[in-house]
């Protein structure tokens, strides 16, 4: 059931050590067969070099596991409900790698302050509000997917596949559970270049042009984007 | 003698710097058998690629060596007092790793940023007071952890498995000398993180808010945990 | 066509992950045959694991590609306005490497605070004005260029080979494609280095003395340089 | 000529670049044999990995080549100026690693701020004042092992092995190149730390206490030391 994305989530998962993006096992990705309406995510609490892609768990989206010996990612509710609320994206990964957890503890978006940035995320990456305690203490893991989905209420999460948990860590997403991966490394390149920029700002660190970022996003992503060999659009 | 636990205590020294928390043998690491009362740990001064399980010192809870042809850590009777103040640790790491030891070099408490320090401590990371002359001059490394047991008095050592000796650096503990270590790497990153995100805090950064603390501690590790493969408590 | 020029570039972009000047496809390198007026540059979007020699692409001096089945480095008109400007030079890299980018992203230049930079730099490193929003609107790769051009009118890119284009990211050139690349890793130590001496600095950081300044880039550089086994100038 | 020196100073200076030391060819070892006055040194601009013993240079007290195909390090004058200002050093480090030389770019010493500082340096590790132009255009190279010894008049060269050279970087020394390169890392450490130190106090952080200087520094170094399995002085 499932095989080919089950190596492909496997994969994507084992490739966060190796990015650099956790320790232990403190991070997950799912991807999702839109057709089929089925999710696959990471077994809990298993580490990531011992992860084979028959230990992928499946799950549909009203969070229920359909296969799998294994308990899924105690993150699952927040997959489910970030895949329900985002219906064009196919795949999530969640980390506390270190620079984007600094920003989500501060409680604070990381404003657009260049290219690097402006080349995946088309505007500042946005931080969700504190959890109510109601919300925290009933059935959390799914609120905080809810709370995701509200802080994009006024955004496209196409156009910024990432959003900083207060107090908690960094999601990211994208076509496929690989392009997910490569935005959780994207985010952490750029919160980490975001952190030094303001403490070496001569005033408080402005933004970038609104014509910059359009420029970069749209050079890449945009309907006429000229970057990489493939010049239809959304190249790397 | 007691030849299982040397295995582990050796493997789990040589962890130390694969993990990134040691350089040269700037750390040690201890483990116990509580039936016994004995408890085993590094030999002083001997580089971590070299160590094997023979080398191992083998001491009783006066701190008097039982077994081994080396001369134990001079941190032994440090760990030799909390083995005795906290009954039920099982082991015990001491390293120099770089954030910890510079939230120690300031004098300050790890306050709970977020939910990578709620999942494995329950509350801020104490920093001990200060140390009297008295005690430097005295018997130094014994009252080092003295002054750990009495920076405890009023929290559960199994709640919060790890402290920062003021001026001097980091001690872990947990379960056994495994977990030990393991927590000796979360309090890394979480000293990491904490550092980075005070500073790009717009105002003082403030504590997680309780009820998420709650959630997160005791979702790993209260009663009805529910994080990992086994969920009957204290999961990975 | 230029078998030599296509291997040496090649292999110089082969370099940037292994200096850790990049993550991904993040920089390109070219260089130049002088006596042709071709140069040869990364394709675009290609990972550097993959590159081969053959994958190179042969551009002329006007931007028109010459050879390669593969497309240009999106920054191609970039390095090909850099070549018409700054007639000395050989080879031009491009990052977005971590501690440059911060500064580059803050809008300032790298004053040379120490020896490291002097031995490279002879005076800050110039972080370029913003472009206009007409400039970016426009041929933006090729205004880039131009805006670097500008920023050398008064400086000597031979004696300054480096630039921070600001909101972007640093571009360093060099004799030949290595030296570029070499250049672009002292450029990020030393931008690490100045980062923290500021914030280290009791008052705010003064750049280094002149003749200081003059002696390590003058003993390395200058018609007498003694560093080196090559005492005839230009010395590594 | 020298033969096993020869092979250790190689040795050492191949320690630089995996210790994390430098990049590239930033950096240099020296070791003395005291009996015949003369000292043993990297050649200038060699790579590490390629240097074999054979290719040591040897020099006399006075700064003259004695042996060796090779030109030596431009900073020879300065390795020859400390062996004749501290009679007791076997061994010289010089390098331009980041932490240390930030702080001595800032025209800071290293505040004694732990007992990793104190285990190896018995007090602040010293800036040296800045040169005058004079000493920058005259001799500049023996002038700045001269501004060394000058800051050590009133300090004890084998209790704070280490010296920041003001807008440069870091020295250090030893009984032999290999501890030479040993405090060359802990030097590192510390700098490391205590920059960090700093910007986390929660008021200007204070040098440690003077009883836990004494105690760390002599428990390792002193007459009664007793780190390490050889418990008859300077115990690693």
């Amino acid at each position: 059931m499932l095989e080919e994305l089950k190596k492909q989530v496997c994969e994507a998962n084992r490739q966060l050590p190796k990015l650099g993006l956790v320790v232990f096992t403190w991070g997950n990705v799912s991807g999702i067969d839109r057709g089929r309406g089925l999710f696959v995510i990471k077994p809990s609490g298993v580490p990531y070099e011992e992860l084979k892609p028959e230990d992928m768990v499946v799950v549909d989206l009203k969070g229920n596991k359909v296969e799998g010996r294994l308990n899924p990612s105690s993150d699952t509710p927040t997959h489910c409900e970030l895949y329900n609320g985002f219906p064009s994206i196919g795949g999530i990964v969640h980390t506390h790698s270190r620079w984007a957890t600094a920003w989500a503890q501060a409680g604070r978006s990381i404003p657009a302050y260049g290219t690097t940035h402006a080349d995946y995320f088309y505007g500042g990456v946005p931080c969700t509000r504190a959890m109510t305690d109601a919300e925290i203490e009933g059935d959390y893991e799914k609120e905080t997917g809810r709370v995701i989905v509200e802080t994009f209420r006024n955004r496209n999460p196409e156009e910024i596949p990432a959003v900083l948990v207060k107090s908690h860590g960094p999601f990211t997403w994208g076509g496929d559970c690989g392009e997910a991966v490569y935005h959780a490394k994207v985010l952490e390149e750029v919160a980490m270049m975001a952190w030094h920029t303001e403490a070496i700002a001569r005033e408080p660190a402005g933004e970038m042009q609104r014509a910059l970022l359009d420029k970069h996003f749209l050079r890449k992503h945009g309907a006429n984007a000229y970057y990489g060999q493939n010049r239809t659009g959304k190249g790397r």
